[in-house]
């Protein structure tokens, strides 16, 4: 067996080059966008083509320049067209190759299939990765108590800022000097994090085992803080949001929620759930690995209302449930920290 | 796109010649058991080799005999040892090959693994049927409601008679003249059935999808009775449990439960719940895809019970919850399909 077949998770070489192609917009580059936001220590530069329109603030460089200032792996930082690899950007994959980077891409075409970059990547001992598929060599879950804090972030549905509150209050945690890890389990997160595993993308059977592979055991005060993924109320995904939640054993979970939201998106006949209704389902199923799981605060997307709206809407939450209520963008996650910090020490 | 692609079940030609190789044992041909037991109509005939201890009360055939009596497939009716295919069988694959026949196994080994079988196969124009494998082109899930009626089996953990029931149930309808198949979601059931997905295969994103496309809309008075999987409350499963629930839409549940387990195999730590227990909280997560979700009786192993105790154990259940309780071998499902016909006509 090899060392590849043994991992567990999606490991990436940092640093990178960010590559933004033509893109010309930001809101398209939204995976290179993220890297260079929250792991601007991973990114050795960008590569743009004539047209592009996106700039990340980071030195403009070719791979080979790349790879002269340290770079390990070129990083496919847009959306692309649908998601396919356009056949006029193929030629910075060969050369990215040739200066000896590993690719990194969750395009829905697969690097395997641009002819012959297989065959030059084997021939330049590089790889390519999809970040879309995860380890061959995932475990069934065992159930067993792991040391060590973690925190999950649930939904009231999908895209409701679950990566972007675990990534702000793992930051949060590391400039307060605590001991705190993001655990990726979606393809951008994977990306920002440099590690992870694509849980949706994991077959059933073993997506517990998956996400206690994520988070294995650490020391007593480290905090793994874990990405969530869909809704326990969407009828489609609900799930791999069981499966993450019983394998990751949290002992709190974060409440995700965007105020513009009273159904889940494109399921008009199902209704986002009231907090109440939501924590307490979560705390029904999510005690069967975790006897003490518990809600810890709640970060809302408030982006639809007004500065006053906004204020009076957080304080109003906090009033009602006693928890520290944000917006992760707006106002920071700090009292989600300042809360944990209490209760746990 | 072929045909072949666009399946969202496992399908299998049927009728079959059930291949027993050399097994000593009966109890290591449980498939092929199974089968005969439920669909002695899609069996022509057995396949022994020497030195096998099991009968299935079939004619005796070559592949060559069961393909000109009408066989359509060869189906691996044995554990085997491991799961693997021992070499010394391997003629045999090639015999029915040559005689015009699909193979389906579904050890742990593949099919594709035996030197030379998929080139003769392809030269042959049969296949060569893995039922671990699920379809390629499963939907994601809609939670749309959708016609007819369906009933789930569930468990107080793995192993408790969930696919038994479920074939019980489905056959006395059958005999009863009521309108009813019988779902698949495992590889034996796929067997006996002759199609279905095996579920616990399916990657997570998809598996409430697969579980709509098992179970498509049907005719009002028609039961869809859906082998299920797991147990909402097993640490490494769940998540396999609740999306087949909720892409199942049940309309009633069947509690299935060992007296004999007091822990989830293999899980020390892991008690199974109690039948109020797993009620709740199947009507809980259950209802976000059916509001009208329902236990509708048990299904209780009790092999390890006396007559007398088995007697007074089935009759406490019913007392105590005004729900047929039985044990699904020894008494048959007939109280269950009775209640159900009581209770939705």
């Amino acid at each position: 067996m090899t060392n590849e077949e043994q991992l567990t998770r999606v490991e990436l070489k940092a640093p990178y080059l960010i590559f933004l192609g033509t893109e010309p917009e930001k809101k398209h580059a939204k995976t290179g966008a993220g890297i260079a936001h929250w792991r601007p220590d991973l990114c050795v530069g960008q590569l743009r083509l004539p047209g592009c329109g996106v700039d990340l603030d980071l030195p403009d460089m070719t791979p080979a320049e790349a790879a002269a200032a340290g770079a390990k792996s070129f990083v496919w930082g847009v959306a692309g067209f649908g998601g396919v690899i356009p056949p006029e950007w193929t030629g910075n994959l060969f050369d990215a190759v040739d200066a000896g980077l590993d690719i990194v891409a969750g395009t829905h075409s697969s690097l395997a299939d641009v002819p012959g970059l297989a065959e030059a990547a084997a021939k330049a001992s590089v790889s390519l990765i999809d970040v879309r598929n995860p380890p061959a060599n995932l475990p069934v879950g065992t159930g067993e108590k792991r040391s060590g804090m973690r925190l999950l972030t649930v939904g009231t549905e999908c895209a409701v800022g679950k990566k972007y509150t675990a990534l702000a209050i793992a930051k949060e945690m590391a400039d307060r000097g605590m001991n705190a890890d993001f655990r990726a389990t979606g393809q951008t997160g994977i990306m920002i994090a440099g590690s992870g595993i694509p849980i949706d993308a994991v077959i059933s059977d073993f997506i517990s085992g998956a996400a206690e592979a994520l988070s294995p055991a650490n020391d007593p005060d480290h905090w793994d803080i874990i990405e969530g993924q869909g809704s326990l109320f969407h009828p489609a995904y609900a799930a791999v949001t069981l499966g993450l939640m019983h394998g990751s054993q949290p002992d709190v979970f974060i409440v995700c929620h965007d105020v513009g939201r009273d159904v889940v998106d494109g399921y008009p006949d199902y209704p986002t759930p009231s907090f109440e209704t939501l924590i307490a389902q979560t705390i029904e199923v999510g005690k069967l690995t975790n006897a003490n799981i518990r809600c810890a605060g709640f970060s809302v997307n408030t982006s639809s209302l007004s500065d006053d709206e906004r204020d009076k809407y957080l304080s109003k939450v906090t009033e009602e449930t006693g928890l520290p209520c944000v917006d992760a963008v707006a106002t920071g996650v700090g009292p989600i920290v300042d809360h944990l910090v209490k209760s746990f020490n």
